[in-house]
């Protein structure tokens, strides 16, 4: 059975791929529930035009809509970037169990404004954290040609 | 024409007192545009299950619906209660003119993290902020019960 944070971070990067093929900054994430991907989201900010339509915004709300619980205290959010603040936010609010990260994202990423997660949600990063930011640079190259 | 902070705030606290009336914890919010609003939307989590369904997230939404645009650079915020991380994070995002809130939400109010809203967003408080509390401590009273 699945159950090691790099298979379910492969996951979060095949959403990410999505949102590359849409022209849309490539940030993946999925939620998991007993091994269970019961969310998934990828960044659409620009097809919805919409800044809340983050990744992990439309997983959690895919993983809850599933559940039938706003709180997801059994589930781990996987994705691809740091959260950012808003993301964090909501986080904390869906009492999550660990949020699971890939790449550092030191400029808009949350960890720069502290503890903002739920006091009892894990945070660990750096999970296929070099093809999460490949990723990332190859958008961001392609954009400045 | 109406361009004060306290005729959008008695707009807000009229969306929360829809949330109220569906026993949502009510909060209220509006976006402005030109004098004119363009957003609305109250805490609707219970009923959606969803913890980012709070009403400045749904206003904010419906906001860069109306205009085709995620920035809402030249909008106003009005919300009923400060707001939490998740929409102050949405607000930085959304790179609002301006944010002004109601009463202070000293435990999860987004100020205690410091600046999280853009730089270029001005923020005011305590608008109807009476008003704005005592639908909260209705609620809360209710709960009680």
């Amino acid at each position: 059975m699945p159950t090691d944070d790099a298979y379910f971070m492969a996951q979060a990067l095949a959403e990410a791929e999505k949102a590359l093929a849409a022209d849309e900054i490539p940030i993946g994430a999925v939620v998991v529930f007993e091994n269970q991907i019961i969310g998934r989201g990828y960044n659409q900010t620009e097809r919805l035009r919409d800044v809340t339509a983050h990744a992990e915004m439309l997983a959690l709300t895919a993983a809850a809509n599933y559940l039938g619980n706003k709180y997801l205290t059994d589930c781990t959010l996987y994705v691809t970037i740091e959260p950012c603040v808003m993301c964090a936010g909501a986080s904390y609010w869906a009492q999550l169990k660990a949020v699971v990260f890939g790449a550092d994202e030191p400029k808009v990423g949350f960890r720069r404004h502290g503890q903002l997660l739920h006091r009892r949600t894990q945070l660990r990063g750096g999970i296929q954290a070099a093809a999460c930011a490949k990723l990332m640079q190859q958008f961001f190259s392609m954009k400045r040609k």
